[in-house]
């Protein structure tokens, strides 16, 4: 039976970068990826294959990091894993010792199996499969009715880029309040919302489908609770992830409420040796030290980083503690941004909070050609002025903009410390810099606090 | 005798900032600003008069934030000022007596007085005055042949605005071996001349100009070191600025060899209630603790924004130590940003320092339309593994990643701790999480550490 030093499952985000970064770092060892498809895709730009990447096969991303750094890689699927022994088996028939096993098998759409007619001929999903979106790609270029069931970072993005087909009605149905509820407070969510009604897409929120009704099987049409019909000939249920964690469940490891496996700071399972990193692992928020269920590509790469650097030893202390969010977004050309603590989850929490805010352009003087609005939201502890979370919506560059932010509440930074720090302006890039949005945001939520 | 409780003098970015916020904080106080020119201009924007804004009046800024704030505003000019019995007098015969007073006098240009033909009719500087810039604008408009000397970034700037004219001939000339050579490391500023060389400017680096000739009295050609005799019915002499602090010197206030006002790191003069605030006062280096000569809008306002906040108290302590200069531009579409130190620098200040670099494209996946590429480089101490500097050539996002690393370095971020930090991406606005260009110049960093 052969033997590696280090067996990663997976080959998403997660798996390439804990494999490639932990390969560099300990050239001698051997690793191996177990992945279940030779293709794969770059998880956050599937909703642009649909239109602005024209092609699927644009969004390739294979573990090409990985084997660069010399690992090896089997495209095969892991049925059986013995801890005592440390073994595991394939599909195939293949079995392999391991001295580290890491599970990075990342996660799969959530089916609303609590809908009527969610099974029918023409409800599909955003799942992370190269074929699986090839096909649908296929069948969304045909269609001419398409429902998107789920206002969340995937179905906004979904939908908007299939309206981008005047051809095609296309319909969003979202059971919140706002789309983006979980990502952005009220004022902002709102601003999403404006954004969303002003493309070809019709926008239902506050609204749950009732159910997908039929046509000899086949999809047609959406009915939502308030009686309204949507016609439909295909319909895209976008209400969520779940971690993918049948194999770690069924061979004994330790699972939480959110069906992730349970990590500590150094991704470590309840088993030693053991590992789980991206989607499929638990996460814990950073303000609250609560469990929760952040999924994200660029989460995950930061989880993946520090299993790769501390895989044999802890190398590399993990430098902030918890998960924070980061979210970024462009719809119809308005970026929407959010980092660590929105009103709603701060509120939930029981956090005592303020608020600062500005809005301004994002060159100077504004009359330049290519100007956007900029508005920056701050949430700031009142106690020590600590930033604890940032919103943005403006043009592009909100997508560095909330790097900033991210970057501030990771070190701790105080709106007291933000006010006197120096920034960079150019009238083609920025705000000015007599009124830099960051800073007139941390000066809003001083002048409250005094 | 009028008093006032604070006067400043001056209306530039660092007069409007620190009075706007000076009286803010003190509603009670009375604040005068004396301004020599009823308008004014965003210093930053002059260049992008010459053709993107088309209009002069499109870069306008005037006192609006000081006047909202309930600030008197006169235009005149400070004459005497009488440091015992705190009072001054103007050109117009006022007479002030003042509690507080503000030097915010900003900078002009150098005047090339060792070049011979400096004062030919048609040799012109971008001063800072609305009315000037007004009647340059209509020079450059009927110039055909323009010679621009000095690539820093105001030359530069002008000389790629200026460019865009297909019907005129711009020549860009710079003594050093490469333009912005003070704001970029040598690798940096050699894409800084390739993208130069890619517009219509014809650029002569490593150059002097020997001497500007002419006919009647008016310019008529640039005569460089090595024999080249450039046509030019216009001349723009960009050889940098200096500080506007005649007035202060002439009164008795301590003037540092950079013609600079000393002031602590609260902006406070050698005399009690007298402060000097942006382009006119000193500068202390981050890194060396040196007495250095920064100019920019952005650290102005910083300054300002520490100076309004403790005019009358220390309010709201200092938190960055010295100055952090953080350049930002775009030439020809292309972002060149840099923040702290440099190679050049850090050498020069026997500074101990390793390089960490990396180049990717700034959208995931890069077939994305609009993408372009982002080269980050990080200047870091390998002692402690601390950022004290780091330099981006790309797209527009630059513009707000460099003020990523400019909160790094004032934050004494170590590439250690940015290593497992959580960034934000997203396809159509950044790096892909995979290999986040930050993060992974970090990562190459401390490989060269180990």
């Amino acid at each position: 039976m052969k033997k590696y030093d280090v067996i990663i499952i997976g080959g998403g985000p997660s798996g390439i970068i804990t494999g490639a970064t932990g390969k560099k770092q300990n050239p001698d060892k051997s690793f191996l990826m177990i992945k279940e498809e030779e293709k794969g895709l770059v998880p956050c730009g599937i909703p642009y294959v649909f239109h602005d990447l024209k092609e699927v096969s644009q969004n390739a991303m294979g573990p090409k990091p990985f084997i660069d750094a010399g690992g090896e890689l089997l495209v095969d699927k892991v049925v059986k894993i013995d801890k005592e022994n440390k073994t595991l088996s394939t599909q195939k028939g293949a079995e392999f010792q391991y001295d580290k096993l890491v599970f990075a098998t990342g996660s799969e759409p959530s089916i609303p199996t609590f809908i009527q007619g969610y099974d029918l001929e023409g409800v599909e999903y955003i799942l992370k499969s190269f074929n699986y979106i090839e096909s649908l790609k296929q069948k969304t270029d045909r269609a001419e009715n398409i429902v998107v069931i789920g206002g969340g970072f995937i179905g906004v993005e979904v939908a908007e880029q299939l309206a981008k087909f005047t051809s095609k009605t296309v319909s969003l149905v979202e059971m919140e309040k706002y789309c983006l509820y979980r990502a952005f407070s009220e004022d902002v969510a709102a601003r999403v919302d404006t954004v969303i009604r002003s493309t070809n897409i019709k926008l239902f929120t506050n609204n749950k489908v009732q159910e997908i009704l039929q046509n000899n099987g086949k999809v047609k049409a959406v009915l939502l609770g308030d009686g309204t019909e949507i016609k439909a000939d295909l319909v895209i249920a976008s209400i969520g992830y779940k971690p993918c964690t049948g194999l770690a469940r069924e061979f004994g490891f330790q699972i939480n409420e959110n069906s992730a496996i349970v990590v500590d700071r150094y991704m470590r399972t309840n088993v030693e040796d053991v590992f789980a990193v991206g989607d499929c692992s638990s996460t814990i928020g950073f303000i609250t030290g609560d469990s929760d269920s952040v999924m994200l590509a660029s989460t995950a790469t930061a989880e993946a980083r520090i299993l790769g650097y501390n895989l044999f030893h802890i190398n590399l202390l993990r430098s902030f503690q918890g998960t924070l969010a980061v979210f970024s977004t462009e719809i119809n050309n308005v970026t929407f941004a959010s980092a660590g603590a929105i009103e709603q989850t701060a509120h939930n929490a029981n956090i005592n909070y303020i608020v600062g805010k500005f809005e301004d352009v994002d060159r100077h003087p504004g009359t330049l050609p290519g100007t956007s609005k900029l508005f920056v939201k701050l949430i700031v502890s009142p106690q020590n002025g600590a930033i604890i979370g940032g919103e943005i919506c403006g043009g592009k560059s909100a997508g560095e903009l909330i790097n900033v932010i991210g970057l501030a509440i990771q070190k701790r930074v105080t709106i007291y410390e933000l006010i006197s720090y120096q920034i960079g302006t150019h009238p083609l890039l920025t705000t000015a810099p007599t009124k830099y949005v960051l800073i007139k945001a941390a000066e809003n939520a001083m002048s409250k606090i005094k």
